[in-house]
């Protein structure tokens, strides 16, 4: 239903898929092996790889058994290039903050 | 209820959410204001800037009337770091698949 981004976006705004994400960034893994560390049952760790893979975030084996998931990073790219564009903006306040804080400080040493 | 991360991605899930802050990347602005161009009613309006609030990305005036928005980029800086730890892994997709035509393309010429 949801456009392409949106699905990505919605799909990294939950701590586990996000930790699922980072287990296979390490290789590839069954449903039984994502479940032990997550303390979660297989079909928890199924619903939340479900929504990876309608993001296109995973792809899955085709092996009935098995079926380990496997990352596909590339549409972390279009995410990340969306928020680029915003980069001038945090870059921006911190420069900001930066400057407060060195007014304070010469304030701070101008009453030494 | 959620940690920050998720709510930032969360409120970026949205096609409208993210247009209201690329407009408020060019300077703040009141519900009606932002209400025209996305030909929204103000509860509609209102209802995403909620979830942006909720999520650090604005903050709104005091003013009852006017109430202007103004985006907040911090906590896109977070979810912009959490993304860069996967660069590696959708640059090497797109190296391999280089490499993948620059194979082809020597075939292609082999052939001749």
């Amino acid at each position: 239903m949801s456009d392409p981004l949106s699905n990505v976006f919605s799909a990294l705004a939950d701590p586990t898929r996000r930790a699922i994400l980072a287990r296979l960034a390490l290789g590839e893994a069954s449903v039984t092996e994502l479940a032990k560390p997550f303390q979660m049952t297989g079909p928890g760790i199924s619903k939340h790889l479900k929504v990876l893979e309608r993001a296109g975030l995973i792809v899955r084996g085709r092996a009935a058994q098995w079926r380990p998931s496997r990352l596909q990073a590339r549409p972390l790219k279009d995410a990340a290039d969306w928020l680029d564009h915003y980069r001038h903006y945090w870059e921006e306040s911190f420069d900001r903050l930066d400057e407060h804080l060195r007014t304070l400080q010469t304030k701070g040493k101008d009453g030494e």
